[in-house]
């Protein structure tokens, strides 16, 4: 959720935006992805995007992806705030760019048009992991894994190849080697 | 979210539980997933998996993907309130296994072991759409996307084979063929 009217959302004399992503373990029961999101929202700040599922059924653990943007001191709130919610148990932020971390999104495409259009779609999609999901005379589904920026381009280039509907996971991260956060 | 203690977590002679996905276009505005997600949780809903992101740029327009679980009352009343949230634009319910809609979930799996069991790793998710992503002589980052239940079995098997780190979309979903969801 962008477009905050809040104050912090805007850059002010304490630091310039940044944009983050914060990864939150937490345990999988009700009510702790409303805390983690109220933690944003009633401070006004941003989320461009969230993912959350269970990754570890026999611990019982969440994994929730947040990609947000912020200041680095409203950053550093965000993160003493989700670190004090008793069902939280670690709290990882790195900043896009940072060269340690994996960042993929995956994007769904519905294209209605001619074949044509619908090949010059495909091209603009293949080197994005397309897989064809679907396909009939008049439309095709696609599917693409990249990272968010190149998504939301393929989203504008794709409009005039009849793009109707697109679906979109949000970011989810993973760092490099052989560490984990802990 | 699963593991509610609430009484709609449970089955009732109302009727029996259901995997529902339901997809929710919003404004994009600050506070609105927080509504949304409140309105599960203040009632004990689950919500197995969320994904949240920006798809309409010009419109301002986000779509919110949840997989959850109920009897079809308990469905019903959910969506009746998400129809009532002002920024709630539309609103499309659909059952697992509806053969009408294509479901897709990414997962990013990081392997910490030998050569060898990272080629086992690597064998199992190879018809999943395998991409990989970094790879140390420790450590392997595997990207597969799939349905939601065999990325489930996924991690289950690839625990033998040294899987230290699980990170999930949760489900996304486009209807088949030329129709768009009004």
């Amino acid at each position: 959720m962008t477009k905050s009217k809040s104050a912090y959302s805007v850059p002010t004399k304490l630091g310039k935006l940044e944009k983050h992503i914060i990864i939150v373990w937490v345990d999988n029961e009700a009510g702790v992805l409303a805390r983690v999101v109220g933690l944003f929202s009633g401070r006004g700040y941003n989320i461009d995007s969230l993912t959350v599922a269970e990754v570890d059924k026999k611990n019982n653990l969440s994994r929730i992806t947040i990609v947000t943007t912020g200041t680095p001191e409203v950053i550093d709130q965000i993160k003493l705030h989700l670190k004090k919610l008793i069902p939280v148990h670690k709290v990882a932020d790195f900043l896009r760019g940072d060269k340690k971390i994996i960042y993929r999104e995956m994007a769904l495409f519905k294209i209605v048009s001619a074949v044509k259009r619908q090949e010059n779609a495909k091209r603009l999609c293949k080197k994005y992991n397309l897989i064809i999901l679907d396909k009939t005379n008049k439309s095709i589904v696609l599917q693409v894994t990249a990272l968010r920026r190149e998504i939301d381009n393929l989203v504008e280039n794709l409009k005039k190849f009849g793009l109707v509907s697109v679906s979109r996971t949000g970011a989810v991260a993973m760092t490099r080697g052989a560490q984990t956060f802990r």
